[in-house]
């Protein structure tokens, strides 16, 4: 890994770029990078400003035009929105401004992947306050199956436990365990089947939370299924790589490059060095 | 409380400026209002870059550096700094750049307040992650009392369960548990006998610390100590309002009234309308 771009960066060549307020969104990269290896990606984890989730959406959607803004001009093919605050809340407004660049965002690759598992209908989402406020979850689910019910669970908690690295345990179930609570009643009443992991953190607390949910609640994480969204979305446009290219990694944060890769490396769940992470002022 | 400020600005009754990253550095404001009434308070909460305690310390200087200017321009008599993170890496900058107008700063003020009550010297610093990797209480520490031994831990959850409103309870006090294991094992060596509640959120969970720390250790909360400190400057520079005055409180915010309300009623301790918080723009 390194933070050189592609030497000549043109067509399909060129990196797909990434965006998350900090590290969680290196869940999404690390997915993408699993199902399409042989991709350049260009990471940028704006670390000034986070965390999104406790922010009004008039900062988040600044802050995300910024960052989109910085990628594009790095001269990427497609615009990933790997943190869901800001793919709540900012997506129609990137997907215009950047046209016709291909825009993913989480929320809805999230959406789209719920509604097909979930065989009742009744699906709980676990995201940040930002998220869950303003509703875009339960938007894109009731816009794919208006018979859909939403629940949907603000747990600020989770961030900040997957950030410390305290991922299993008791203590980390108990925390979980107190979100879950209301939406576990749900289940009780109304055959709740499908939770979905409305935060780029909270893969890391998988384990925990499957475990407090049940075997009866299959969960869904945004970061796979934007993998196979930007899959489809290469093919279509014919701006995947040769199968057999190598494809590289190169970060960039807006602060704090030593923290970035410490914390990050939990989240990539490979070494991840401080001088690999180039700073960047948006 | 409103947003007005004292109409005829001006010697003693300028207001008393208040800064923080976002709503802990409340406590601080309670603790100076309880002991000073008749003062008008400014409170600045940086909300929109919060938390500054994950960030780098280029970073947190240039943002305490344009909170304080903007609260000198509105005219206040004294500078509080009352974000740990802030007063740890932007104090001398601060008090350089706006002198001789008289800045106090939370770690100062805890450190002075710790040596006074600490008999073995050994005493333990809770604190986030920034405010531990600067140094900044051991070195304030060290510098009033040579042969200090300083333990200091950082806490990032604990901000989080502050924030959420998880003060107390089995939960509460396992994740403080977790954090203090080592402080404790070093009690048992070395005769531990003060912890300093080094970020402004943990006075809220000052029952769940005391609990787990045991009852052999004296907990110092740097928002009583700040006001002492205010107290003292206020009567030397003759700068005190009247006895019989009634003092005001505005609330300015960088971002989100309505969260800043809603969470900084409870580090108040009182109910705040979204309405009273005045948005900023730094």
């Amino acid at each position: 890994m390194s933070t050189k771009l592609p030497a000549n960066p043109g067509g399909a060549d060129r990196p797909i770029g990434i965006f998350d307020s900090g590290v969680g969104g290196l869940t999404v990269l690390k997915a993408v990078r699993a199902r399409l290896p042989g991709e350049h990606l260009l990471y940028l984890g704006d670390t000034a400003r986070l965390p999104y989730g406790t922010k009004s959406a008039e900062s988040v959607s600044r802050y995300a035009l910024q960052a989109a803004t910085h990628l594009v001009e790095r001269g990427v093919k497609m615009l990933v929105i790997a943190c869901n605050t800001a793919s709540a809340v900012a997506m129609p407004a990137l997907t215009r401004e950047f046209a016709p660049l291909p825009v993913v965002g989480v929320v809805e690759a999230g959406a789209e992947a719920v509604v097909r598992v979930s065989k009742s209908g009744h699906i709980a989402v676990l995201a940040t306050e930002s998220t869950v406020r303003g509703g875009a979850y339960a938007r894109a689910i009731k816009a794919r199956r208006p018979d859909a019910r939403v629940f949907s669970q603000a747990c600020s908690l989770l961030v900040a436990l997957a950030e410390e690295g305290w991922t299993r345990g008791p203590l980390v179930e108990a925390v979980v365990r107190e979100y879950l609570h209301p939406l576990l009643e749900e289940k009780k009443r109304d055959g709740l089947d499908c939770l979905v992991l409305g935060c780029t953190h909270f893969p890391l607390l998988r384990e925990a939370i499957a475990h407090v949910a049940g075997p009866e609640v299959a969960l869904v994480d945004s970061g796979e299924t934007v993998a196979l969204v930007v899959e489809k979305l290469l093919a279509e446009q014919k701006l995947r790589r040769s199968q057999n290219a190598k494809g590289d990694a190169c970060f960039l944060a807006t602060d704090g490059a030593e923290r970035f890769a410490r914390v990050g490396s939990l989240f990539l769940g490979e070494p991840l060095a401080a001088q690999d992470v180039e700073p960047v002022d948006l």
